[in-house]
This record gives structure tokens, C-alpha cells and sequence, in this order.
């Protein structure tokens, strides 16, 4: 019996083993591009994702895996087990900044999102969701204020896939922008309530898979931009928003977008 | 005699104590409107005025102050020692988000930058420079890797009070594009190197007194947003950049703001 509760457990374990080991290889990062020179890659990406690959096939060879690295094209989300993972969210600010860029990790099945993780390497901040247990930081319990009034809140969009009109009107109706370029930190802040939403207009199901079970154990919203459920297979841009303010944020999408 | 050392302890000391008064006053915020809703203050901005300038009446009586909350219509920033301090950079960040906010604190003499702190509560990090010694952190001295080309550099800028049009070229022009939201910490995230320049068209001397003595001591520049250098009894907006995309900037804000 493959209970939730080894697989929980055995990946935190692998988690703290990759954190160690990036923090081992952050002398040495080697950037290349990938489809244009603003793409990057780094070897640390590629290393997270093939250890992440190795120890699922060791030890659940019959689960699907779902990465930013590799190629996806055979992967059902709606079929049995399967993970989505982004080795490392925020690349550009590993590379630039080294700091504000986490691993997203996520178990499905059947579609239905089982345990979440987001590790922000440079905070050493470990962010969990399991089914039905609500969400944990470093396994202290999160409980999240929630934001009832657009203009009270802070909205996080990228401006570069974002209409102008949109923008604009997105902060003239909310408390303020920020951006901090990497979509799973943008969601982390979302669900501690420092932001009201979280739009990333280009998102992958890798980008955005720990948002789905963060929002259910939190009672936060995520839906695709044009407000509809998000389809696993055929993810194109997420918005995780709180209850309140995600019609509005939608309304002003439709709108202006 | 008034060492420049002396006063450097003593602030250092100053700065000790008023983070560990901040870390208490943390649990009971008192949020106020000023100007409009988008405008806050807090107890802490407040508090940490008042014991500055308390400090510094006690220590250095014929020492001026310019500070964020205060009146300064007496002050003459190019007469003698001349303190300008922002209380609480970020307060915004402090209220909603409970991190990304400093202290930012620069000593004048005849208008020359002599020492400059800016401390990051949420980090626990005191960014310092003395004229002719370089910029510490935490003690450790900061060396900076320059960008030379704007294509390679993250840039921070308000969109608020940037022009759709400048903002687009701004994006489409460098590597991309980040907001936290504290004109403080986009200027320390330039002194290290993270971002290539940080904008801030609305700056009072406050926002951005020590980036004057960082950039010195590190090279890199800092002007108003027209290219000009700054005038500290009347400062409007400043730009602190790597030197060679300092003049690519300048350039595209005049072309379009």
C-alpha cells in the first residue's frame, strides 16, 4: 500500500537531500538559453530535474512526471499518478539575483491534487499542502487573512504579458503592483495573504500545479485567466486569487486583456 | 572633536537598538492614511522619527534633519552636518506583506555623502558605507559585478508613475523587469549587482540619500531622471544604474516619458 503519508515523506526527505545539493552547485552555475536569449537554463534546472526523474522511477516507476525540462507529450494528468514539477521557478533570478526562485513539486491522482511543495532555496522555506490537512511552513500551520476589497490588496502581473490597458487598470483598482519574476513565489505570496492575487498569464501546469491544492486547503480560488477551471493537461496562464476579489480581477481581465 | 568614526558607532548602535524596538512593535501596527488611501503610515514610521530624532537632539544638537515624517521647509541640506532619514522605506510592504521594508539613514556635511545605512528589518541586514571605505553588509565588504549591456539587466521602475509607452521600452529593452515595492531595496538590489538600475520617478531625498554615498563608493550612478545630478534641497526622482546602461537609460525615459 502506497499511502500518502510515505510518499509525503520520503519526498521531503529528497527535497532537503536537492536543497543541499543546489546549494552545493551555486559556485558554479553554468546559464545557457533555451528558445530565445531571455530563456534561460541553467545546469542547476537540469540537475533538480533529472534527480527528481531518478528517484521517481526507482521508487514509483509507475507514476507520470510532468516537468518544465523534459518532454511531456506522452503524460495524462487524469491517469493514475502523476507529478508536475518545475525544478526551478525563477531561473532569471537564480542567475541575476540569487535569491527569489523555488522547486514546485506536485502529486496528482486521477486529476485530484494530493500533496504540494514549493522550496524557496533562499529563504530555506519549505511550503506543503496535504489533502484535507491544510497548508505548512516549515511545518508551522499557515492560516491566511483574506483580502475582501480589491483596492486593499496587492496584485503581482507580469507587465510584459499584460496590455498596457490592462496594467493599468489592475493597479489603478487595486493597492499596488509588485512583481517579483517568478510565478510560484508570486502564488506563496498569495496564500500568506501578503498579495491579494497572482497572475501569470503564461503559465505551464509546472508553473502553477501547488497552487491548485494550496487554494483548496485554504479556500483561495484558481482558475485558468478567463476565470474557467483549470484543465491539467492544457494549461495556458492561472490566476490563484483570494474569494472576494477573483470576479473582479476577472471582470477587469475580460475587459481590458 | 566629532570623528566621523564616533558618529558611525553610535548610529550603528542607534540602529541596533530601533530594529529590536521595531521587532516588538510588529504584533500591534497601527495603520493612518496621510495624503489618500494609497498613502500609509504606521505607529512604527512614526515611532522611529521621533527616536531618531531624539538621538541625534541629545547627541549632535547643531546637526539638521530632513525626514519623510517631519516638516523640513528650515532645512538647508549643503550646510554643515545634515542628517536625511526615511523612517520606514516600504511601508506599504511593512503593512501588508510584513517584509521587503528599511530604514534608510544618510549623513551630510556641506552637502557631501559621509555615511549612509540602509537596514533591511525582514533580512536582518545593515548595508553600510563610509566615505573612502567601501560598502559593507553586515560587516562584509560588497563588491559589485557591473552590467555592461542594458539586454543583460533586470530594471526596477514604479509603473504607477511611468508612462505606458516607457515602461514597454524599458521591459523590451532590458532582461526584464522587477517591482518589490520599496525604492530602498530596489537601490540595494543594484548596489549588489541583482538589478542593473532601480527607478524611482517620484524619489524624495529620504527614498534615496544613501544611494549617493553606495554609488561613490562603488562607482556606479546616481541622477535625477532627466541625467542630472542631484540637487539635495529639492530632489524629485532619481536613478541609481550600473555606469555603462546608466546613459542607454536616460535616454529612453526622454524619449519616453
Amino acid at each position: 500500500m502506497c499511502a500518502i503519508q510515505e510518499i509525503d515523506c520520503r519526498i521531503e526527505a529528497w527535497i532537503a537531500q536537492i536543497a543541499r545539493k543546489v546549494d552545493m552547485m551555486l559556485n558554479d552555475v553554468a546559464v545557457e538559453t533555451k528558445k530565445h536569449d531571455l530563456d534561460l537554463v541553467t545546469n542547476i534546472d537540469k540537475e533538480v530535474q533529472a534527480d527528481f526523474t531518478k528517484f521517481i522511477e526507482e521508487n514509483y516507476p509507475e507514476h507520470q512526471i510532468m516537468g518544465e525540462e523534459k518532454s511531456n507529450s506522452e503524460v495524462d494528468m487524469y491517469r493514475g499518478y502523476a507529478w508536475a514539477i518545475d525544478p526551478i521557478d525563477g531561473t532569471t533570478n537564480l542567475v541575476k539575483q540569487g535569491k527569489d526562485y523555488c522547486l514546485i513539486v506536485c502529486l496528482f491522482y486521477d486529476g485530484e491534487p494530493l500533496l504540494a511543495y514549493t522550496y524557496e532555496f533562499y529563504q530555506q522555506k519549505l511550503y506543503k499542502a496535504v489533502q484535507g490537512q491544510g497548508v505548512t511552513i516549515n511545518g508551522v500551520p499557515l492560516h491566511v487573512d483574506k483580502y475582501h476589497h480589491l483596492n486593499d490588496a496587492l496584485i503581482s502581473i507580469d507587465p510584459k504579458r499584460a496590455r498596457s490597458e490592462l496594467l493599468k487598470a489592475l493597479i489603478s483598482k487595486s493597492h499596488g503592483f509588485r512583481f517579483i519574476g517568478a510565478g510560484g513565489i508570486g502564488a506563496l505570496r498569495t496564500i500568506t495573504g501578503d498579495f491579494g492575487a497572482s497572475i501569470d498569464m503564461g503559465a505551464n501546469l509546472w508553473d502553477m500545479s501547488a497552487q491548485l491544492l494550496y487554494a483548496k486547503e485554504l479556500r483561495l480560488i484558481v482558475t485558468d485567466i478567463q476565470g474557467n477551471a483549470i484543465d491539467l493537461n492544457h494549461v495556458k496562464g492561472a490566476i490563484i486569487a483570494h474569494p472576494d476579489i477573483h470576479e473582479d480581477i476577472i471582470n477587469i481581465i475580460k475587459t481590458y486583456q
